[in-house]
């Protein structure tokens, strides 16, 4: 048993998607949710630059005394995780292998589809985790960069679920439609006759039931949050991490960006209101990652021998 | 639900410990075990050899109507896991990523061990799944031959569990000791500090205690038979395949060899009698695959791709 914090961190708002997630699946476990919005998004970047971010990231939450990582991006996990496992003492677990399992084991026709942004589907990381997996699994990929917008516009407005907007005809919400978008990127993998989706983006759990809707009935959505939180729930456990029983945790959000921003849209996306959001300076973490750890990025992969 | 076996295989006995396993794990579920005794062991042959044991004893199982396959067989997971995967409808499972999974779960120094056959290790299959898990991690491995020796010695004499031999000093059951045997084997791992051990060969469960006390004390000893029915138990509860609550199901133990020694010495892994053990003929099993699965052999990186 420890009271140590898990820490969970991605670009912005999408990773607190995982975040609910885990405190779902335990919720008695200090969090830390380290939400980099200064430098959002992160797709965009070079890859060496994104290392070099989940390196600054991860040393200040080790500075924090978290007993675990997760890289709650997609982006970072394709770019960052390998390295983030060298660089730090705790586990660091990524959102694509545990949501690419989900699909393995799910699958009865062994295809599966996934949807992303435009970097995590041409990172073909989630493919490659399938075919780790399972070779004879089939995964059909389809950007689909205009959910993103559909939630981050959906953030900004109203105040219930996300979804609820899709419906709302009284007002011009995205255009073309959700509806439209949708049969675009969907209907291919639907001719494809997938019959699991993941959701290998951190925004789209926002928009679980209307994908489904537009997928149809038989296609199982596969949430790469809620399968990050049972990897974290069990790997806690095998380690006898647990934090004690009827443990009330305390659960604290910090950001590089607007604070009061991040608590707004934040609080939409964690459904509840997360309090008073911390902030922490570009100017610190830069200067955080030991130089042994700056080494890493020159030899990423280098492996440890046997002595 | 469903009443359709689970199919495990192996080159003889050893797999008989991962479906004990998965008896204790999923006891309503019907079982077929099949070991090719016949040609036991694998280690030494060919791996073309071993893809096409793989591929005949898989179609033999579908025959059979199963609905998931158990390679409970470390060489034949290192040679033909990815093969199978391609060439049978249901899903197929191996015993080394499992057993590579919950090492990297359970360790907290990053130090994993792993023994198995001089084959398995040799293969670098465990390392490279641990690696693929996660790149922090360090794999020290040791080929403990003599175990198998041990194990199959033990199955011969006596009529209890195999480690009871191992205390009995009123006969000279095998020279040098097990505990003579350990040291050499053991002390290197020790010295490497590593905390967790993968037992990487189907044998070795029946040995566990007393690695265990070999090993000391705060190493936790992960069996690759526990973890891989772990496996098979979430992808069937996934799948919602689970057999009827309540069901009383037929195990069937299948043999290509002598199905009375194999009935003899396998109930003592199984440790219960298995009952009448089936017979298959080796000609029988080389008439089964298919010409499309045959011309996998020759096209191993062959991936199917999206029309």
């Amino acid at each position: 048993m420890t009271k140590q914090p898990i820490g969970i961190f991605d670009s912005g708002l999408g990773g607190i998607t995982v975040a609910r997630e885990i405190a779902r699946a335990l919720p008695e476990e200090p969090l830390i949710y380290f939400g980099d919005t200064a430098r959002c998004p992160y797709g965009p970047r070079d890859l060496d630059e994104v290392r070099r971010f989940v390196l600054e990231i991860g040393s200040w939450l080790e500075s924090q005394d978290v007993k675990l990582i997760v890289i709650a991006c997609n982006t970072a996990t394709a770019a960052g995780l390998a390295l983030a496992q060298q660089a730090f003492e705790v586990p660091v677990i990524g959102v694509i292998e545990p949501g690419a399992r989900a699909a393995v084991m799910a699958t009865r026709n062994r295809r599966v589809g996934v949807i992303g942004t435009v970097g995590t589907i041409e990172s073909g990381a989630y493919a490659k985790a399938v075919r780790t997996l399972d070779a004879g699994v089939t995964v059909f990929s389809c950007a689909t960069p205009r959910y993103v917008d559909i939630v981050e516009e959906g953030l900004r407005r109203g105040s219930g679920p996300v979804e609820d907007l899709l419906a709302d005809t009284t007002e011009v919400f995205i255009r073309p439609s959700f509806y439209e978008i949708s049969r675009d990127y969907l209907d291919p993998l639907r001719r494809c006759d997938v019959d699991s989706l993941v959701l290998g983006c951190t925004h789209f759990p926002l928009l679980s039931t209307a994908i489904s809707q537009a997928m149809g009935t038989g296609v199982r959505i596969i949430s790469s949050a809620e399968e990050t939180a049972r990897e974290v729930a069990e790997t806690i456990a095998r380690r006898a991490q647990r934090a004690p029983e009827g443990y009330a945790p305390v659960r604290r959000f910090v950001t590089t960006g607007d604070a009061h921003e991040f608590e707004r849209l934040g609080s939409r996306v964690w459904q509840a209101p997360l309090g008073t959001v911390e902030s922490v300076e570009l100017a610190e973490l830069s200067s955080l990652p030991r130089p042994d750890l700056i080494a890493l990025l020159d030899s990423p992969g280098v492996e440890p021998t046997c002595a």
